[in-house]
């Protein structure tokens, strides 16, 4: 297998990902899942816009399907849950499943796992790691060896934290991202039914913009904090600078919070 | 609108519920989600199983899909995020869309709204959230007031974590369960890969429990937890002796951790 080029030119319009989250425990609620914003704000810093997630059992019809609709419609998808050696990690059959194409031991894979363990201690349920579909190319794993894989636009990683985000760092080179997003965050002390119809007009005056506006409840005040998205940084002044003066309009003070990207 | 009637008689056929997050502010890494844990802890005492959730943002086309894809397969829907007062607030919208109903303003919503505010107040972006989707009966809100609502199977929230636990509280009793999920966590102080091939024999001598294997990583060493579940109790058991005998054929005792349920 030769290692992968980038999928496609960049271009101006938006790129985008989704992610397939495998695993009965997270649907269980045992197990809260880490990888979401850490991906979201990974892929943000490269351009690249996160515009669905689902969350699947264990249960190879869930995954097939997931994988099969999101992996047409996105730029790049990215799985996360599964590859490990027991009974219930099916990803890397449901991948070759979604693709028609045959599950194989990869070779350089089962080297790479033959190296690590002592010897003869590659046992069937540790082989079983070294399984890619097709065409597939290895995401390395430098902290526990067994690999992840690419096929096509969809990137299967492993579910455990630490794994994902190493294989991130493995695959960063792949990927083609767009311009980054950036974002301001305002934090206005005021109930979000009361600035509404002043962000709303905001909102409409600046197209180029994406307006978020997020209420929390904090010592018995009801605030918001309006969040304001784009890849053009004068764009998003002109819209916080708008933002502010509808609030200093109705006699409260925004608070300027954070200004990422 | 007459409050709604349960949906379906108890059967024994296992009772399920999909989850649709809406929000930007989720997929851009913003905002941590901490509805779908508590869902799932909330159905799993009521014997209904979370079988999918679909995160998506702000965009009606992404709603209306998700809802309408998830609503004849799931028991329950259930939808988190966008029926505040803002632009950005367009899931009240995007459920009538979804059903092909008209979008009115509910005259006890109304009411309920007019009473909270002081004379004058309802504001036409607080008259918004008095909007139900056709045949929609009210999901009481004693937080803040602003109802959620049901239509058919689909039970509309809110995204901020407090408003929707009271209004899960408040439809509790539309909902019918069934026999409640019941769970046993063992931990084993050895690599996954060591334990997977006992672990494979368990479960397929125990087809009447769900096993799953969790690996950790904690001070450099590496473990599982073997998470048992089932309706029948003594099916837990069983299995539960049979994954504690497989570990302590390999010299490892295991550590018995939790029973819940």
């Amino acid at each position: 297998m030769s290692d992968s080029t980038p999928l496609k030119q960049g271009t101006t319009k938006q790129v985008t990902a989704a992610l397939v989250i495998i695993g009965d425990e997270i649907l269980s609620g045992r197990t809260r899942d880490a990888n979401l914003p850490y991906l979201a704000t990974w892929l943000n810093a490269r351009g690249i816009v996160l515009g669905e997630v689902r969350i699947v059992p264990d249960r190879m019809s869930a995954i097939v399907e997931a994988v099969n609709a999101l992996r047409t419609r996105f730029d790049y998808v990215f799985t996360t849950g599964g590859i490990g050696p027991t009974h219930d990690d099916i990803t890397a059959e449901a991948i070759a499943e979604a693709f028609g194409v045959p599950l194989e031991y990869d070779d350089e894979a089962v080297r790479r796992l033959s190296a690590h363990y002592p010897p003869g201690g590659l046992t069937p349920a540790r082989k079983r790691m070294a399984r890619v579909p097709g065409s597939g190319t290895l995401i390395d794993n430098p902290v526990s060896v067994a690999p992840g894989f690419q096929i096509e636009n969809v990137f299967v990683l492993a579910g455990v934290p630490e794994i994902m985000r190493v294989m991130l760092d493995s695959l960063a080179h792949r990927l083609i991202g767009g311009e980054p997003m950036q974002a301001a965050t305002l934090e206005i002390p005021m109930p979000e039914s009361a600035f509404a119809g002043p962000l709303a007009a905001v909102a409409a005056a600046h197209p180029a913009v994406a307006i978020g506006s997020y209420p929390y409840y904090r010592d018995g005040h009801a605030g918001i904090h309006v969040v304001v998205r784009a890849t053009d940084a004068d764009a998003i002044r002109a819209a916080v600078d708008a933002v502010a003066a509808a609030a200093r309009d109705m006699g409260v003070e925004p608070r300027h919070e954070t200004q990422e990207g």
